[in-house]
Parts: structure tokens; C-alpha cells; sequence
């Protein structure tokens, strides 16, 4: 039996891990369908071309094809590396039946053949959430993302998080009053300065000199809670069309962020570039305070130009939440935990093999009133049995008596009390397992 | 712009039918939950060696390589084409921190290259339980198996559902009895005679002669919702110890499941043999009632030898209910459907733009009170923002008047009453979209 080895890059979680998980992707759900967006799910492989196109050329995608396929159709598909390039697919396919502006959310799976390190996987879960409209899609949009990303790190509870907030126009629109030409270049450069510091400076493009390498340093460093960031920019004496329009999209969005989330999570951040190539306007990243080496666990943005069947384009803007990423650090950090490992609520004991079928009809009983009930693996001595739900961690052990009357031991506490099986319930918070903070209950 | 086609046997639901397979996960992942099941998840990829180690060389495998890769590690990996083969491995590779009996469910994606037909897709939802012991498993786990089915059809309620249970060492006990060398090539006949009827009886292995196959065709008749089957075997006049022990197990389980399952839903029918060579014991297959031709929708049994590290053996059993497959039927025949198409319960009028940043506040504390709700896309006239809640079929408009009150518009009869931000709530079954039933509401 080879090759019994996890494959690097790969996570799996243990059962009490993917309850962590569970809860997560629970409040995720919550969240994006409390704000009107709809889950929709799309097939885990693309055509390699349409995933190619966008200028993912460097992109480590994984090729699918039959194993017994014919030489003539390999590598015709391949797993999808995001959300957003399978989702404009899909709007182009199902234009027709669909209200726009279109609210969606989307939790699944993606693959990138990456090198693995902490909180980067080869396989790895998402959720995105994008409202996309056609032909238009005014920038009220943009704000109402930020207060979703806000909604859902606040329900999470995983601890203190920054927004940041900037708008592709203000850094594109910069570079070219300075009369730069490769604005692209320079993007690429700052969008390293969370990693490297002010050494981005040395990666410009050459054409850039030292006074225009000053204003974009000293842009890249404007960060404000409130809307002063304009007045900063503007003070750098740069002017440029696409550099107002984009201090005045920013503007907006800050105002609503700043009237509508909770204080101080939300940074007007001029140095955030986001590397992919299709946002137009407002980018967002969210950094979990204490983990800012870990990069951002919540990114996105505005693209004008997606999605476009020659006829109509279809404008979006969205985010991404990084799953993967965040369960991470929960779990390496023990930051968020469940208050127990298994579904189970009530074992109940079976006092020999013959009683077995009145338990698993009493077991029916309680299942119907929502209460998860799993009946003894097996009539050993009663010590041995309720050693088995301790292991597992299942709080209560049901006794039913000779005389057909029932109790109930709290195996936690050691408490036994009588019980009817048509009214018991245990505590609400025993009902089922919920996350837990160990951090905030130590403190 | 190419490509933008639906692949075929990957499919994807529109939003409404994603909201119909949603309620389905739903009630799946809460009925194996009340049945004291963990979930965990596996990674998508395989080794390729360690997927097609189980006979299973005619599954449509599909490989997965970086199209970047060297030519040395091309095929290396595939896409796994069921649940079972990786919970295996799962189970193998984390022994030591799992609690045995093991029980857990597994919902998720599987890829099979086979050729689309309706209800066989090339990308499907499988949803898997299993419980899983190290050493040994008693046969009473076998029936318990058979009472989750049953809850778990009861509680999706999408009709009639028969569950048939059989014992493979009847089948092998009987025809070794018959004195036949080649019984799996009896078994692989009797495995289509729910396609083909009498004529499997042409298919039967060479060696078998015309009394022989008499008692063949004979055995895989009975079907019965009693215990009498065991009976109508033993008048077959064939005996070998495996037909007793089958029988006796066959009994077991078919008391339990009679005793505690709803009445006439289980069948003991020996003619299930499941194609998978795994299976050692029990089997099962359940069909929904009108709808036989789609085959089973959840089927399973008992393996006794599907991991091993050597050390120990790991006996399991369980069931795989066809999600993809149940979803086909039920979106074909309209047979589910959901009572709104979004999750949004209210829209937010906005009378102009400048009033955007109260209605942020207001749909916030809405939202914090459980209610979906989405602020109207555009300052329109209300007329216009009707109509838009209307398509979309949000049930309420709510509108904020210029003296600071509020109005509830239910859009559906028209009725227009007063209401209070703080308190305001919908009708329960108004909260959220709800599985409905069109061909029972409408009878």
C-alpha cells in the first residue's frame, strides 16, 4: 500500500478542523445571502483558451483530459485557478435568463499549480461574491462591497480588520500626468511594496526619474481613515482627467464606507495595485491584524470589461474571500475552535443486543425534534460506553432503565437527571457544536 | 469570442435551480448530522495508481497535470471518480487521530469520462456516509444504514422511495452452491436485470446449465417486504455455509430496518448485485417510485477489505445518494421548486440618490435582524423599482417617507402597511426561499 502520503499543497482537515470550516462557510452563506446575493456554482473545468485569454499566461493551470483520451483532444480543459473568469462565463452563457444587475455568490474549489507555502495551496476554497450589471453599473456598487466585506469579517469574529480601499483610475491616472509610459510597469512594481518596502523604488521602470520616482513613492504611501487622501494627493501637484475621476470615484466610496461599517476598518490605501490585469476602477484588500505577513484574505474590485458578447459588456465588482487561507491561520494559531468534535449530542446506551431496536426507535424520536442522536456501537458494560462518548466528546449519555424509564447523565459535569423522551432538549448551546475563540475566553 | 457553449455532462443550474439543489444539501447535511456523522472533505486529485487499484480500469479516468509540467510527471494525478476509493485513503492516512466506529459524510464533486445521458453526468454531486471500524463492524450498523436512507428520503420529500437491500453472500453462497466456478460472471448478469429482464438469462457464463439457471432466474425474483425471503430461498433446495451466513445477516438487517423504517419503503430483493467489486456483504439500491428507468439514486453496502494498512483491517459500510442524478428528475418533471427565485426578502426604495447612505443604515439593521435585504439599484421611479422587486421576485418594497415613517408594500397582493425598522419582520415563510412542491399543492 504506497504512496499513503498527503500530497503537499493539498489540505485536508480533520473532522473537528472541517467543523471550523463548516462554521465559516456557515456565516459566508449567511452573510452574502442577507445582502441578496444567489449561489450559483459552475463546473470545476474550463476550455484551456477562454481560461488563457486574459493574459494568465503565467498562471501554473492544471490540464484535464481523459486518461484514455486520444492524443488529438489533450489538454482541451483545465481546472479553473479562480471564480471570476468561470462567472463571466457564465453570465455570457445565461445572459438571457438572468435580472441584472446580478447579485451571485459563489463557494467552491480552485486549482494553481503553485509552489505551497503557509496559507498558499494548490487546491484551495473560495468565496466570491460579485454584483455584475449589464451595459452599466453605477459606483454605488463599489461602496455597497465594502460594507459586505465589512458584514463579513464583523460576523465572523476572528478578530480586528483593515479594508483598504483604492481605485486603479488614481495610480493610472498619476503615472500618466507624470507622463509616464509604462504605467503598467509601475503598477507591478508598487504592488510589491507590502513584501519589499521602499526597495519597490528600485524596481520602476527605467524611464522613470528620481523626482517622478519621489511622487510615486510619496503617492503609494497615502493612507487615511477619513477622505483627506484627496487633498494629500492633489498636493502632489499631479493632474491628469483619469486621476480626478478617480479620486472622485474613491471619494464616494470612502463616504459610504465610512458613514456605514464599523469605525476604522476601512483605509483609503493608495499603494493597493492588485495584480490581475482586469480591474478598472475601486480594488479592495482585506489584511487580518497580526497576520499582515500573511497577505490579504479578501480581494477584489471593479472590471468594466470582463465579460462582453459584442453586443452588451457587462460591468462587475466583487470580492474574494480566501478560505483556505484564513482557515490557516485560524487553525496553526488555535484563533478559532468548535465546542465540540462531533455532531452528536446524545449517545444512547444499549444494555444488551436485544434492546437495540427500541434505541434506535427512541433515536428516530429524538432525531425528529432536531436533537443528533447516535445509538452505542456496541452493549459493553456501561463504563465502556460512556468512555466512548467522552472520547468523541458526545455531551450527554441516555440510560433507558429497566422499568422503561429514562435518564440522562451530562457526562461533562457528571449530573444524571430523569428525562422523557417526547420533551427532552439539552441546553441550546449543546444543541450543536459552534465555534468557539479560546483566545477571547482565556483573556 | 468562442467557446462560450455548455460542455456537455457538466452541468449547471440557473440560480433558481441552484436555490431547489441548496434546500436538497440542506436537508442531507442535517439528517446525516441528526445521525452523528462528521463531514470532512477530500482534495479532488488521486494518484493515479492509487485510483485504479480496485479493478477499476474501465472508469473514464480523468488525469490532471500542470500544462507547464514536465513530461516526466504528466499523469501522475487524476480527478477522483467517486467518494470511496479517497475516504479510504483519507481513513489510512489519519488512523491514529480519528475516533472508530468512524462516521462520516462527504458531499462533493466527482468526474467520471463516461458518455453524458440524462441523469449520468461527466462532473456530479455525490453525497456519501459511511461509518467505518478498525478490526471489525458489526452487522447492525448495516441496518442502521438502511434507517438513515429511509430518513433521509422521508425528509427531502420528492415522493414515493423504495429502499432494496441485499446480501452479496447470498447470491455467492447460492450459485457456489449451484456448484458454478465462474460466479462473478453470474453476478455481472443478474446486475442488468433491471435493464434487461428475462434476457440476462442468455448472459449467464457458459458452465451454467438450463436447472441451473432455472434456480439463477428464480433467486433473483424474490422480492419480498417481509422476512419471507429466506424461506423462498431455502425451497430453492441449495445449501453452502456463505448462503447462510448471508441470509442470516440479509434477516438481520431487513427486521431492524422492517421494525423501525417507515412501512413498505424497504424491499429485501435479491437480484441487487452493484456493480463495484468491493462489496462484501449487504447491498443496497433505492429507486424513487415512477421514475425507475433513472436506476438508483442511493446505493451502497458493505465492504469488508477496502483498507488496510497492514496492521489492521478497516470494515466499513455505507451509502452514496446521486445528487446530480436526483436534481436531473426533479428540474426535468418540475417535481421541486422553491417559493422565490432570491434570498432577498425586502427591496429598498431609494426616492433619490442622496438618500442611499439611510438606506445603508436601514438594510443593515435589517440584515442584523435575519432579513435579506437589498437596497434598489437605482433611484427610479417607484413605479420602476417595483417592477424591478417584482422580476426578481422579492416579495416586499420598502419605502422611508420624506416625514421619516416607513411603508411595507407586499408585491404580491398589493397591501401597503406601516412599519417600524426596529421591529418590522415578514411572515416566517416569507424569510427565506422554502423548498415547495408544485404537483402536490396543485392536487
Amino acid at each position: 500500500m504506497s504512496r499513503i502520503t498527503p500530497l503537499t499543497g493539498f489540505p485536508e482537515w480533520l473532522p473537528r478542523e472541517r467543523l471550523v470550516e463548516q462554521q465559516i462557510l456557515d456565516v459566508l452563506r449567511e452573510t452574502f445571502e442577507l445582502h441578496g446575493f444567489s449561489s450559483i456554482e459552475t463546473r470545476a473545468v474550463e476550455p484551456v483558451d477562454f481560461l488563457l485569454r486574459k493574459g494568465e499566461i503565467d498562471k501554473e493551470v492544471y490540464g484535464v483530459r481523459r486518461i484514455q483520451a486520444d492524443e488529438s483532444d489533450a489538454d482541451q480543459m483545465a481546472l479553473h485557478f479562480d471564480m471570476t473568469v468561470p462567472f463571466s462565463r457564465y453570465v455570457l452563457e445565461n445572459a438571457g435568463k438572468l435580472e441584472f444587475p446580478f447579485r451571485r455568490y459563489q463557494i467552491q474549489k480552485a486549482w494553481r499549480g503553485e509552489r505551497p507555502q503557509f496559507g498558499r495551496f494548490r487546491e484551495f476554497l473560495q468565496a466570491d461574491a460579485d454584483i455584475i450589471g449589464r451595459g452599466e453599473l453605477p459606483t454605488h456598487f463599489d461602496a455597497e462591497v465594502v460594507l459586505l466585506i465589512a458584514d463579513i469579517f464583523s460576523r465572523l469574529d476572528i478578530g480586528s480588520f483593515v479594508i483598504r480601499v483604492n481605485n486603479r483610475k488614481v495610480a493610472e491616472g498619476f503615472y500618466r500626468g507624470l507622463g509616464i509610459a509604462d504605467t503598467a510597469g509601475v503598477l507591478r512594481a508598487i504592488d510589491k511594496i507590502d513584501k519589499i518596502g521602499d526597495r519597490v523604488r528600485e524596481q520602476l521602470p527605467d524611464e522613470v526619474g528620481d523626482e517622478q520616482a519621489d511622487k510615486i513613492m510619496a503617492l503609494a504611501k497615502i493612507r487615511t481613515s477619513d477622505l483627506s487622501f484627496g487633498e494629500r494627493v492633489r498636493a502632489l501637484g499631479v493632474e491628469h482627467p483619469l486621476l480626478d475621476e478617480g479620486l472622485a470615484e474613491l471619494e464616494a466610496v470612502m463616504q459610504t464606507a465610512i458613514a456605514a461599517a464599523p469605525q476604522g476598518v476601512v483605509l483609503a490605501d493608495l499603494s493597493i495595485a492588485r495584480g490581475l490585469d482586469y480591474y478598472t476602477g475601486t480594488v479592495y484588500e482585506t489584511n487580518l491584524e497580526g497576520f499582515e505577513s500573511l497577505g490579504s484574505v479578501c480581494s477584489g474590485g471593479r472590471y468594466d470589461e470582463l465579460a462582453s458578447d459584442g453586443k452588451n459588456t457587462y460591468p462587475g465588482v466583487g470580492v474574494s474571500v480566501g478560505v483556505s487561507r484564513v482557515m490557516a491561520v485560524l487553525l496553526r494559531d488555535g484563533i478559532a475552535d468548535v465546542t465540540r468534535g462531533v455532531p452528536t449530542c446524545v449517545l444512547l446506551a444499549v444494555g444488551d443486543e436485544a434492546q437495540r431496536a427500541e434505541s434506535n426507535a427512541l433515536a428516530s424520536s429524538l432525531r425528529s425534534r432536531g436533537i443528533s442522536v447516535e445509538v452505542s456501537p456496541s452493549a459493553a458494560k456501561f463504563g465502556k460506553q460512556i468512555k466512548y462518548a467522552d472520547r468523541r466528546q458526545i455531551p450527554f449519555v441516555w440510560f433507558t432503565q429497566d422499568d422503561g424509564t429514562h435518564q440522562v447523565k451530562d457526562i461533562r459535569s457528571g449530573d444524571q437527571v430523569d428525562a422523557d423522551p417526547a420533551t427532552w432538549m439539552p441546553p441550546e448551546a449543546d444543541l450543536r457544536p459552534r465555534l468557539s475563540h479560546p483566545h477571547k475566553e482565556n483573556s
